[in-house]
């Protein structure tokens, strides 16, 4: 097995037994780079010879955290203090930041290996997307925003990245390529250096290839442990499947993706039930169009007042407020989000450990430009609610699927817990390898 | 008068009738600077050159809004692309980042003077206080933690000056300085590029010298009329007077000025009406206090991890928790603080234009180490509204205070109106003038 091919928690435990050096794990991420990158896309910026540097000096330095010495993909919506942040906006071509985005920070000083930034849809939002195909067929699109992330993970080429979330950006790549995502609890880790969208509900989370590796950044934040854990009985681990109001949008591949998780959960003797969620979530998705949008006014008026002609008609629409938004309808969506956030954690008092629900209606659209539907995981943004994704069954033409497990806000450890328990039963699928992997 | 005199908004007019340049503002505000700000220490940076030479660009060009060639300081928690941001913080002497922050950008982009940046609390938080004096009296703070943005304004170095309030660090300062200063509702001014506390806090604000000064700012930032708004009948306006649940903790200067702005309004002929919060308001402070300390965790964790040394302990507790917040405790404060906000746009709906209420307890307490109480301010602040500091009567012993006033979610342009309507008969205090001003 070449290190590239590595997990990051299986990198980390080589590393720390020095069976394997961080160079020898940089370099061979790099090596993948060079080889696949010029089909995939995935990223906008590397910078080997800063990269390989790094790497060194933390081979000569004993081990700040699990995280020493893996290569981390960023997104470029992510300041990077030594790499340019670009957003994929032509406002900000070769644009640098003398400092590091606050979860950029965190890593680095974990021991981490900024290996480069990758593509995304412009602004993490709208207007131009990632150059950046799936891997499992290049004709597809890997979804956005966070598209260089997921697809540099899923293509082998780091071990892990930063995405962020604002509607379904971190969740939908992960389903598509194949990988595994995880959204913490709004508020837990720091969104500061990234490109504001919609202070409500803009999240940084992250890609990995196993339950294990996403733990390792789940560390390095020190995200609490909730109140209530007093760990589930794996034994007995109870499982809500929720097709969510939105059910009617769920493609052929999306709906049997969760037919298929539930009946591998039910045949490990995982208890399932089937929940159902009141009317006033069917009303979410909406809300979170008005708060996303609303919000996005604000965010876009800087470039908007001295970019004018270079920024995108997609953002000069948000401050114009093309949508329409009145205060009346933000006041009301924030309102009806908050009430839904705490019915929704209500739900774990009754015997469920974790909910279980699609990740995209299918698999991912061919094509670049739209990059997928978030009306599976918009909504689950707006609740701040912990989400994972993990790769579930067969897929569809070689394409893989993943589902989703959400737990209750701050149930973000014990989510993580769940989805170990849960992901060898699901994550089977023939496609979770790439066209040349 | 001299230039450095004038507010705002009479700099503007003077600006678009070609009666004073922007040259002749900013080199008259540098002056001021130059003559007190050795006392007053209001300024962690200015460079004279390039605001100069901005002016003068200013001056060749169109006027692009009422803003233009307007002085403006910048609390030294806010990125600004040509002066260093320091946070008063050991860690970041003399560090550039090379971006304006999105409120900076707003302004510059509208013709603004970014004349330099402001001392502040470190990190707007706790930590080191501003070396910055309360110019009405040297002895005592000015407030914190935009300190030296207040008593810039005070002072008359400069007609403008961001701030940003988490507790009470914006509106608080006001007070203890008797000028203006205005937060908006949450979400509607962008915080990207201010060093992040809370994320549910965190808010831009702005001081000037009148409520004219105030419009200015929130002209150029778009602030939406809300969809209610009739404009209310400036002779019949109707004030509701509320104590809030912590009367207890006002002095005898905040209750003097509490009922000197009531006298005034009633003897105006302003409908008076006695407003009480229900139970749960009081329960608003605590909830603020666990969010803020409770969001702080993941604030402070770049520091910690890569800076622990020079990060003093004020942040190391918020990193380590020392105030043993749960995420219990974290839900449990969110859903209060959103079910208050649904109830207590509600009131408004009874008939009563503006909320009238105390800003600080008292007047700037002695010494440079207690900035000041926060409880005044920090419920308002969880519960997202937009909030006027007015100035408003005597005060004690040459110190000036203010009052509040407060308006629902959104309700941003109607409470600047009120305030328009009721400044007249509240900013008679002849301790407005500085020192030597």
């Amino acid at each position: 097995m070449r290190p590239y091919e590595l997990t990051a928690a299986a990198a980390s435990d080589l590393i720390a037994r020095k069976e394997l050096s961080c160079e020898e794990l940089t370099r061979s991420c790099l090596e993948r780079i060079s080889d696949r990158d010029p089909v995939v896309r995935a990223w906008t910026h590397v910078d080997p010879e800063q990269a390989i540097r790094h790497a060194r000096e933390l081979d000569r330095q004993p081990p700040r955290s699990p995280l020493h010495g893996i290569p981390f993909g960023i997104k470029d919506v992510i300041d990077t203090a030594d790499l340019p942040t670009t957003h994929n906006s032509p406002i900000y071509i070769g644009h640098r930041v003398g400092r590091d985005a606050a979860c950029v920070a965190v890593v680095r000083h974990s021991g981490g290996v900024i290996l480069g930034k990758t593509d995304t849809v412009e602004f993490a939002c709208a207007g131009r997307r990632a150059l950046t195909r799936n891997p499992h067929n290049l004709a597809h699109t890997p979804g956005g925003s966070s598209s260089g992330s997921a697809a540099a993970v899923a293509d082998l080429m780091c071990p892990l990245a930063f995405g962020t979330q604002t509607g379904g950006s971190l969740i939908r790549p992960a389903s598509y390529t194949g990988i595994y995502a995880f959204k913490p609890t709004a508020g837990l880790v720091s969104r500061e250096g990234a490109k504001m969208y919609s202070q409500t509900l803009d999240t940084i989370g992250s890609y990995g290839r196993s339950i294990a590796d996403l733990r390792l950044v789940a560390g390095v934040f020190r995200l609490p442990q909730a109140d209530e854990a007093t760990g589930f009985d794996p034994d007995r681990l109870r499982i809500g499947v929720c097709r969510t109001p939105y059910w009617d949008r769920a493609e052929a591949a999306g709906r049997d993706a969760l037919e298929f998780a539930t009946r591998q959960l039910e045949r490990a003797g995982v208890e399932i039930r089937s929940v159902e969620l009141a009317d006033d979530f069917g009303k979410l998705a909406r809300a979170h169009e008005i708060i996303m949008h609303g919000e996005g006014r604000a965010a876009f008026l800087p470039e908007y007042l001295g970019h004018y002609e270079r920024l995108h008609q997609d953002f000069r629409d948000h401050v114009e407020n093309a949508k329409m938004i009145t205060p009346r309808m933000m006041a009301d969506a924030y309102d009806l989000a908050a009430r839904c956030r705490a019915e929704f954690d209500r739900l774990f008092a009754t015997g469920v450990d974790a909910i279980l629900t699609l990740a995209t209606p299918g698999v991912a659209p061919e094509g670049y430009h739209f990059t997928g539907d978030i009306i599976f995981t918009a909504f689950w943004t707006l609740l701040h609610v912990p989400a994972l994704c993990v790769p579930a069954g067969p897929g569809e033409n070689g394409l893989p699927i993943g589902i989703q497990l959400i737990g209750p806000r701050f149930g973000d450890l014990a989510l993580l817990d769940v989805g170990e328990a849960v992901a060898p039963l699901l994550d089977v699928s023939p496609a979770r390898h790439p066209v040349s992997g």
